[in-house]
C-alpha cells in the first residue's frame, strides 16, 4: 500500500469538545490548529450541543477532518466506566450521536470523516468482540462507509474489516508500549509518558521510522497512519504544537487519513 | 389555496416513541396503523436511541411520515417545564435532536419530514417571539427546509415563514376552543374532551366542515391540515383508529402534508 | 438461631417506586397492601423526587418498612447495565441515594430500615468483592448500621459481615434455582416461573418448609427471612397478594425482619 | 438585635462543589480556607457524590459551615435556566437535594448548615412567590428548620419568615446595586464589578459601615449578615483572601451565622 520510498505520511487526531454546558476541558481553538482530525464528542461522555455546533464550525474554517467519538452514556463517568449494554442497544447509541454530530458537521459545510470510541469504550472494544462488532453495526447504520480510528489488531478494526469499513491505525507518542506492540495499562509505573522531549522523540519514531521503543528496550516496528495527541492536560496544546513542528521538519508529511481532508498539501 | 370543490384532505398525527429504556408510555404499533405522521420523540423529553430506531423502521415500514419532535433538555419533567434556554443553545438544541433522528430515519429508508415542537416548547413557541424564533434557527441549521406544525397564528409559524420554511397548522379533536380560536388551557374546566363520540364529532367538523365548536357554543371557522390524536391514555388507540374510521367513510381523504408520505392514495 | 418449633415468619419485599416523571412502572399503592419491606428506587435507575416522597408516605401509613433499593447511575438502562465504577465513586454514590431517600422517609415520619442493591448491581454484588466492599462501604458511611438484604452466600453479605452491618437473606419464588442453590441465569430456559400455581407453591416451600426443588429436581435447603416479590408485571400485584394469602393461610407470619417494622403481630 | 456598639460581623459565603465528575470549576480546597459558609451543590446544576463528600469533609475540617445550595435539576445549563416546576415537585427535588447532602455532612461530623438556591432558582425566588413557597416547602419537608441565605426583601425571605425558618440576608460585593438596594440584572453595563480594588473597598463598605453606593453614585444602607465571594474564576480565591484580610484588618469579625459555625473566635 504504502510506497517505501514515500515521504512518512502521519495524521494528528486529538479529541476535542469534552466539555459540557458550563464546563469546558479541551483547548479546543488552540489543536484545532494543530490537529489534522478532531475527535468530537458527541453528547454521551461530553458535548453539548453547543459545544458540538461550535467545534465543528471551527474545524471545517481550519480544514480539520471531524470524527465522531462515541462513547458510552456516562456523563458523571467521562465514559470511562465500561459498561454491559446489550449490542442492540449500543450499536443504537452509536448510530445516534453519529446522527447527531453529522447534522453539525453538515451545518458547518463538511462531514463526518470517521468514528473513534472514547474512553472505556475504546479500551473495550480491543478485547471485546461482542461490543466491537455492535459498535461497527451501529456506525454502519449511519450509512457512510466510515473510517474506524483504532488500535492495529483490536477487535474493532477485525470487526470493521468484516462489515468492509476502512480502518486507520493510530499509535500513541505519550504511552509506553509492551514487547508484544500492545499498550502498557495506564494503571503499571511508567505507563504515561511526561516527559516533552521523550514524547517528540517517540513521535519522530513512530511517524518517520516506523518504530517504538518498548518499555524492555527493545525496538518494535509499528504502523500508524495517526498519532493521538492529548488535549485534556496543562501544557497540552503547547506540546502537540511542539510535536507538529518537529514532526514537519523531520520531513513527516502531517495530513488527514480522510479523503478532502486538511494536510500539508494545502 | 385549497380548492373548495375538492374533496377534504387531513393529515393525522400523534406522538410516538415517547418511552425511554424500561419506560413505555404510547402504542406505538397501533397508532402507526393509524396516523400519517408520526411525531417521533428524540431523546430529550423521551426517545432513546432503541425506540427511535424501531418507531422510524415501522413508519417506514407504515409508509407513516417520521417528523422530529423536539423539546426542551428535561426527562424528569417530560418536557412539559418551560425553560429559560438561552436562544442560541436553544437552536443547537433543536438541531441536535434533529441529528439525532435523521441517521435512524435514513437507515429505516426514509427521512425526517417535518418538525413538531413537544410539551411545554410547543406552547411556548405559540407566544414567545425569542424562542419560537431559536427553534426555527435551529431547524434551519439542520438543513432541509423542513415544514413546521403547529397551531395558526403561532410566533413558532410567523418565524417559519420569515425562514421561508414550510407551515402545516393542525387542530386538535379533543381540546375545546375558546371564541378566539384558540385552545382553551387545559386547567380550565372542560379542557380536554373525554367523551369518544364528541371527539370524533369535532375531528368530522374540523376536517370536513372545517368549523369547531367553541366553548361558548359559537360555531368557528377552523383551517387544519392535520389532526392531532393523543396516544398516551388507554384507549387512546382505539379512538384514533376510530377517527379515522369515521372520516373516511364521511369521504375525507386521509393524507399526509409530506411529499411522498403515506395517506389513502397509496 | 431460630427456633425449629416456632411458627415460620418470612417478610415480603418488593422493588416500589420504580418510575421517574411521566412514566410509572410499579403498582404501588397494590403492593404496599401486600408486603412488608418496600424496596424504594432512589432516582439513579429509576425514582423521581416525588415518586419517592409519596412511596414513603403511604409506606409509612401502611408501616411497611422502607429500604433502599441502590443502583448504578443508569436511567437510559433501567440499572441493568453493569457498570466499571471505582470503588471511592460506587461508595459515594451508595451514600447518596440513601441520603436522598432518608430525607423522605424521615419526612413521612419513618427511617430507612435496610438497603438492597438494584439490578445490575445486585447480580454483581453476589461475585464481585471490590463492588460489594464498595456499597457496604457506601452504606456505612450513611451513618447507620443498616440491614442489608441480598443473597446467601453473597460477596454483599459477606462484605457486610465483615463491617459489622445485619445481613438478610431472600429468596425468590418465581426464579429457578441450581442444585448448588444459586438463582438459574434469566438467559437460561426455565430461569423464571411465570405459572402463578407453581409460584404460590415455592413460596410454601420457600417460607414454611425452608426447601424448594432444584431446577434438576432435587430437594434443597433453603433459607430465607424474606421472600422477594416482583411488582412490574402485569398481575404481579394480584399474584402478590395471593402469595400472601397463602402464606397466612399456611400459619406462616408475615413480618418484616426490620424492628418496629410492620407484621401480622400488628 | 445588633448591638450598634458591638463590632460587626460577617460571615463569608461562596459557591463550592461546582464539579461533576471529570469536570472541575471551584478552587474547593482554596476558597475553604477563607470562608465561613460553603454552599455546595447538591448534584442538581453540579456535584457529584465524589465531590460533595470531599467538599463536607474538608468544610468539616475547617470549621467551615455547610450549606445545601439547591437547584433546578439542570446539569446542561448549570441550574442557569429558569424552570416552570410544578410547586410540589419543585419542593420535592429541594428535599431531595438536601437529604443527599445531608447524609456527607453527616458522615464528615457536621451538618446541613442552611440553604441557598442557586442560579435561575435563586433569581426566580426573589420575585416568584409560588417558587419561593414551593423552596420552603422542600426545606421544611427535610425536617430541620434551616436557615435560608437570601436577599433582603425577596420572596424567598417572605416564605421562610412565613414558615418560622430564620433568615439570613447576603450581599455581593462584586455586584452593581440599584437605588433600590436591588441587583443591577447581569445583562445591564457595569453589573458585575471586576476591578479587586473596587471589590475590597465596597466589602468593607457593607460589612463594616453597613452601607453601599449604588450605581447612580448615591449611599444606600445594606443590611446583611454574609457577603458572597465568587469562586469560579480565575483568581478568585486569591480576591476571596484578600477581601477576608481586609476586613479583618478593619476590625470587622468574620463569623458564620449558624451556631456552632467557624469564626474568628476559633
Amino acid at each position: 500500500m504504502t510506497d517505501p520510498a514515500a515521504p512518512p505520511v502521519i495524521d494528528l487526531n486529538a479529541d476535542l469538545g469534552e466539555g459540557f454546558g458550563r464546563w469546558q476541558l479541551t483547548d479546543d481553538d488552540a489543536l484545532l490548529s494543530v490537529v489534522t482530525s478532531a475527535n468530537v464528542a458527541c453528547g454521551f461522555h461530553a458535548g453539548d450541543p453547543s459545544t458540538m455546533r461550535r467545534v465543528c464550525d471551527r474545524a471545517a474554517e481550519h480544514g480539520v477532518v471531524i470524527g465522531a467519538q462515541v462513547s458510552y452514556r456516562d456523563l458523571a463517568g467521562f465514559g470511562r466506566r465500561a459498561m454491559e449494554v446489550p449490542p442492540d442497544e449500543l450499536a443504537d447509541e452509536i448510530t445516534y450521536q453519529i446522527g447527531a454530530l453529522e447534522v453539525f458537521a453538515r451545518a458547518a459545510g463538511a462531514r463526518v470523516g470517521y468514528v473513534k470510541p472514547h474512553g472505556a469504550l475504546y479500551n473495550r472494544c480491543v478485547h471485546d468482540e461482542e461490543q466491537a462488532t455492535a459498535v461497527i453495526a451501529g456506525i454502519r447504520a449511519a450509512g457512510d462507509a466510515l473510517p474506524v480510528l483504532g488500535l492495529p489488531g483490536s477487535q474493532l478494526h477485525r470487526a470493521a474489516r468484516d462489515a468492509r469499513l476502512p480502518v486507520v491505525t493510530e499509535a500513541f507518542a505519550d504511552r509506553a508500549y509492551t514487547a508484544r506492540g500492545t499498550l502498557v495499562p495506564r494503571r503499571e509505573p511508567g505507563a504515561v509518558i511526561h516527559d516533552g522531549d521523550e514524547v517528540v522523540k517517540r513521535a519522530l519514531g513512530m511517524a518517520r521510522d516506523r518504530t517504538v521503543t518498548t518499555i524492555d528496550g527493545e525496538q518494535h516496528t509499528i504502523t500508524a497512519r495517526s498519532l493521538c495527541l492529548h488535549g485534556d492536560t496543562p501544557g497540552a496544546a503547547v506540546l502537540a504544537r511542539r510535536v507538529r513542528a518537529e514532526l514537519t521538519a523531520a520531513g513527516v508529511h502531517i495530513r488527514s487519513f480522510a479523503p478532502g481532508g486538511a494536510g500539508d498539501a494545502v
